[in-house]
């Protein structure tokens, strides 16, 4: 018999505030964009996505969330910016350290496969 | 404030042996329902998929496996039937628990949230 093969697991999370999605990777992502450029626009295009899109998204993250993640700033060239709120940092982190500890439980618990 | 707002993590893992998908629910219900019917041809029909893709599927977890997971059995009416391997009821059986475990895993750290 040949050497037994390791398989390995990959997964996906979403977070749901009860039955709406609340966040994804993609939607983390959106924010570290808005972060980082300070616009949903900006963010939008940088991931190929329509402002109508992000902007939806924002929305909903907005209204699942116990605080809003996105805030609108007023005005300026370009109809005023966006940023993230502490929660929003919060949500960025929180997501990341949770697929973190999944993909560690996981490493270790394929080990015990017999397949 | 109103009451806080408790997320729901939902998730999808997926087994790979090296970049080849090997496992995943949709694959595991194809074993189950080949396990029941005896027959790649009916276990397809029951999941609204052609023969061709369900023997493509089995093909490819076979090919991934350490062992076969589906044996097609010779001859008789209607080409001959399929049925579960030992390896395939391990398969079916460890895919399950692994969901359960990854599903006890999130359910707790979920609480740790402070988004």
């Amino acid at each position: 018999m040949s050497a037994k093969k390791k398989y390995n697991i990959r997964f996906r999370i979403w977070f749901y505030a009860d039955d709406d999605k609340f966040l994804g990777k993609g939607r983390v992502e959106l924010l570290e964009r808005i972060k980082e450029v300070g616009s949903i626009t900006n963010a939008a295009k940088g991931m190929k996505m329509s402002y109508r899109q992000a902007w939806q998204m924002v929305k909903e993250m907005n209204e699942s969330a116990n605080e809003i993640l996105v805030e609108k700033s007023l005005g300026g060239k370009g109809g005023g910016g966006a940023s993230i709120t502490k929660a929003g940092e919060r949500a960025i982190t929180q997501f990341h350290d949770f697929e973190q500890k999944v993909n560690r439980f996981i490493a270790e618990e394929s080990k015990k496969l017999t397949i």
